[in-house]
């Protein structure tokens, strides 16, 4: 006998078990309805690309984390790590065959060699929507309301959405004299949630000193209510500032559509990541501030500048699918696991077999999922599979009812039964008691 | 201005658009409803396994052709390239977990770095099903009627499923005295279909000479009736063989079940994979031979011996997508791409931007899809737009419309319109005429 090989799985990496799986796709479903309802249609791409592709020519941060590998072709690819980057690559490789502006969800895994210590993953899934070559206040507000709508399908009930322009923080900075510093500081400020206000403000102070720090802070904070906020944001950006107007009229829709309590100016979102340009947000669970964003996004003005010369501006953003999965649980809202089939043929006497599959045949005609119990066993065996498997009717079938011609039916969760049914009646039976 | 890099994706891989990924998607949902309708609920495992995992201490005949390499933390890894091999793992991992027998689906991505020459994909999705712990006729016959239920409910019309026993096959080659050349003899057969019955059987000549060549080649031919087959069958492997009362059943519940025109017992199928045991199948389109089976499988009763002592009987099969969807999109038979929304809210004038959002909220309350044009462009381009996404409504609100407090309604396929709706009226309309 050869040694056995340990069936272990690598380390940030996952099985799902059917209860897990099936809520997983439920979850996926009900996002995909608010998609579809928003007109969103999904598009795929290689899970496998040139490393070139996924990071540029020279390589930033996300470097160290990406599986790269060389292929039996010698070539440099890299499992991707978001499903950003390839979208900018698929909008740069198939401009002349899509409609623009376009839309497009894409609901898939990406992989990164994180630190799997803070319970993250290093297989996980994400569902991304974006609306590329409109620059405008409507295509921004549609990202925002999407977030909402899909926060409200998945059954979440108390969420927010902060909102900001990254544009409009820039322009601030820019006024302190701070342009070539707005890359940490912004770091810094997209850290505060998690460090805390005063750690951000101890990191800032050591790089732009304590009286600009104090401005950054004041700037930062959010008003009284969204008019304040704004009032606050022009004082010290610029009536001129070029994303004032933007951010004024998307607060303006927000509230004219009724939605002021979902929505929240906040200036210090920020978003860390070097592409933004406009409309940045982050969506956060009142029960659990402590997962963070489980919905980010905003508006970049250049999507596929690497690959192609044509302007693509766009907007969209990412749901985080197993952060979401996680709170759904801890908050006991995910939608309940895909039930068992409803009925179990159970398999008495080796000689019926081929009814046994016709009854199972019949009732699946009538739209009702049912299986036929794979071997003649002992009824407990029986019984406890259907138990286990959470199949509410066993349909019985043994030599005395084949004499008649005719079945029962139990029902296993409270332990009516019916007898001499003929093989229809017993789906009528079950179709009503399914009702 | 830094050059561009190529948006290319690699060889083998490739991108999915909005309708081809629609359709795919609606593929898998009715396949999915199929597996449901027979109680098999999904599963997922990680795209990324231990190579030792995948590839067995030694490594076979596919080793070339995975995607393997080390990773951060210096584990040897590598890209599944089936579902069975993670499947088996998972099993193992998972027992003390699963109600045995255990039914699993499995839709997923796989990878080979195969020779693309002849229209094959390194990137490609299967969905596989399988039952583990049941070595029964009922199993093997449900895996059978599963195939069926899966082919018609695609809408695939003329196809048959071809069946035969490899454990059958064995006792028959054991019995000319050949079992150190069965897996060449096998292999052989297995390519018969594509090569040639001629060229067949001149590669076995030259194994096993040309007396035991008629022999095997008369075995290979079927019946003119599934009794006569499994007569011959009989006669050449013995009525003692194993798999002969299995494979008898099998063909008698068919029948009965009365699928005959379905289902052909063919001693021919062999499939090429050592791990095979007893049921063996393969679907054929009437209408493409030349494509090959677009649904294989059969019974393995050492699913996970590389991982456990355990013994787990399992049969079950597996659906090449890709090339199912190239045999539906040659016989005109993909499911439409899922449409674009119903309704453009058309964007006529900048201050009307909350009421055109609103409109579009009443629109999806009611259920129906529907998007605001992201900007505020000339009628021609929207109307393009439109014309393009297949959206078959617009919702027209400009200055005149607002002072009435009214909107227009187009039907942009049959160009009649409707003046002076409410908005809720023209909710109502909007539904009554998509109905």
């Amino acid at each position: 006998m050869s040694a056995l090989i340990e069936p272990k799985v690598l380390k940030g990496f996952r099985d799902f078990l059917p209860e897990r799986e099936s809520q997983r796709l439920a979850i996926i479903g009900r996002l995909e309805e608010s998609l579809r309802l928003f007109g969103f249609p999904p598009i795929d791409t290689p899970v496998l690309e040139y490393a070139e592709i996924l990071l540029g020519k020279g390589g930033g941060e996300t470097d160290k984390q990406v599986y790269r590998f060389t292929d039996h072709g010698g070539r440099d690819v890299a499992l991707r790590y978001d499903l950003t980057v390839p979208f900018a690559r698929f909008m740069a490789a198939h401009l002349s065959e899509l409609p623009l502006p376009f839309k497009r969800y894409h609901a898939a895994k990406v992989w990164r060699g994180e630190n799997t210590q803070r319970g993250r993953y290093r297989e996980f899934m994400q569902v991304d929507f974006d609306i590329v070559g409109a620059d405008s206040a409507s295509a921004d507000l549609e990202t925002l309301l999407l977030i909402r709508e899909c926060m409200q399908r998945l059954g979440l009930e108390r969420f927010t959405i902060r909102y900001a322009h990254r544009g409009v923080f820039s322009e601030f900075l820019s006024g302190l004299g701070l342009s070539d510093k707005s890359v940490d500081v912004l770091r810094i400020i997209d850290k505060e949630r998690k460090i805390g206000r005063e750690k951000a403000g101890m990191m800032l102070s050591e790089i732009v000193g304590d009286a600009l720090t104090a401005k950054i802070m004041d700037f930062i904070t959010v008003g009284a209510s969204t008019m304040d906020t704004l009032e606050k944001i022009k004082a010290a950006a610029g009536d001129s500032a070029d994303g004032m107007a933007r951010l004024t009229e998307l607060s303006r829709c927000l509230s004219d559509l009724g939605y002021r309590d979902r929505f929240v100016l906040d200036p210090s979102i920020t978003r860390g990541l070097d592409y933004y340009t406009g409309l940045v947000c982050e969506t956060f669970l009142s029960d659990l501030p402590e997962i963070g964003s489980i919905c980010s996004g905003g508006r970049y003005n250049e999507l596929a500048s690497l690959y192609t010369r044509q302007s693509l501006p766009g907007v969209g953003a990412s749901i985080g699918l197993d952060r979401l999965m996680a709170a759904m649980e801890e908050l006991k809202i995910l939608p309940p696991a895909a039930a068992g089939p409803s009925v179990l043929v159970f398999f008495l006497e080796d000689a019926l077999l081929s009814s046994y599959h016709r009854y199972a045949a019949e009732l699946r005609a009538a739209g009702i999922p049912a299986e036929v119990f794979p071997e003649n066993k002992k009824l407990p065996a029986q019984f406890a599979y259907a138990e286990k498997r959470g199949i509410r009717f066993a349909l019985i079938h043994g030599q005395e009812e084949a004499a008649k011609g005719t079945v029962g039916l139990k029902d296993l969760r409270t332990r009516e039964s019916w007898q001499d049914l003929s093989p229809a009646e017993a789906v009528e039976k079950t179709k009503e008691l399914l009702r």
